[in-house]
């Protein structure tokens, strides 16, 4: 069986969660708490950052992106039309823009912040950065996530999925980074009803049960955290 | 004609001048200063970051990688051997691992401070950000780059290349990364024999000649920059 090393407020690897989901592979889950730098995992990954994909195949695939991509190549066209990511080179084009958007931007200006600030500070020692979140972060954080549920919102309002008429990795990787938010409290829903409904499409999805049943140990999740209908 | 969007201080569009170079393929370059935010930009780009190429075929594509994979996909079999995205699932991951890692890590954690500090922050108004180099910013990227000299003379003291036996992306995204530093005189060479030889190959190539003639303006690039033996 393929293993995943990761950590559940990972948001890329909820993404490669879901990408696994979708594709109906099974994948044994070793959380992974990088902050630690455990030797063995820094001899597979001197990036020390989570994800990392393994299976018989292939050996190690590091990184979300090279993952998906991987992925793609040796199962997308089992898919048909429910591949992830479409083979037409426009379609493409867009589907990996948008996953660099979410993987990349978003996490960068949002979810990175509220994960480290909010879950992973609580479990690192003092000494490597743990302690209380920094405020100034969240708070841009906060101002940042705004834009970002906007535009979602605004690719939605215009295409069926967000990258076009399927589902795609660019619905994937914006939903895995919203769920880490989510989780925290820290999505307005209520600023944006298009950007709401995508999600629970996505949110609805069997590949999405299990990132709902993750936890924070001392740490609920925010009462409509689970629910399909929020 | 292509048209790519860039800036030559920006590693990442160094980086796909190099693609371009290595395909063979000719594009009108147009330089973009993002922090000015021009209008008809931000509609081919909400994201505002270069680089962009432009191609009839596809339209628009937006960034490095989502444009490195376009031109692997619709370019590279006509390469045969000398493909830059090799044909084998080891391979590829190996490639778009370190791809991630130049592009993605190096760029956080080096050539973005050192070219928004020394290099975009002389043109851009204080209003906007502009003015003296962060010092501390600055500090944190000369102690980075050590790390990052480092591992490429790790892999190409193992590798002909950094990524196995053939040129590849890996080594035209390291590359660009260092080019910019360099550009600054901010490399310490004298520190790793294996990177600077596997520096003075790729520098070599004919792809790499137009980056040797950029300037900024008003700011001369160390005496070595555009010597291929240094």
């Amino acid at each position: 069986m393929a293993t995943l090393y990761h950590h559940p407020f990972c948001a890329q690897s909820r993404f490669l969660r879901l990408v696994l989901g979708e594709l109906g592979l099974e994948a044994e889950l070793i959380e992974e708490r990088v902050w630690e730098r455990r030797l063995d995992f820094l001899r597979m990954n001197p990036a020390a950052s989570t994800p990392v994909y393994q299976e018989e195949q292939v050996g190690l695939v590091i990184g979300a992106m090279p993952a998906a991509e991987y992925l793609d190549e040796t199962r997308g066209l089992a898919l048909g039309e429910r591949r992830l990511l479409p083979p037409d080179p426009k379609g493409r084009v867009e589907v990996r823009r948008l996953m660099d958007w979410f993987n990349g931007k978003m996490h960068a200006e949002v979810t990175g912040y509220f994960a480290h600030e909010k879950i992973f500070k609580r479990f690192m020692p003092v000494e490597l950065g743990g302690g209380a979140p920094d405020m100034a972060s969240i708070r841009a954080a906060r101002a940042n996530i705004r834009y970002h549920l906007a535009y979602i919102g605004y690719l939605h309002a215009e295409r069926n999925w967000l990258a076009g008429e399927s589902l795609s990795y660019a619905d994937l990787a914006a939903a895995a980074q919203l769920s880490v938010a989510d989780y925290l409290g820290d999505v307005p829903w209520a600023e944006n009803e298009a950007a709401k409904h995508w999600y629970q499409k996505v949110k609805s999805r069997p590949s999405f049960r299990p990132l709902l049943s993750d936890r924070v140990t001392g740490m609920e999740p925010v009462s409509h955290y689970a629910d399909l209908d929020f």
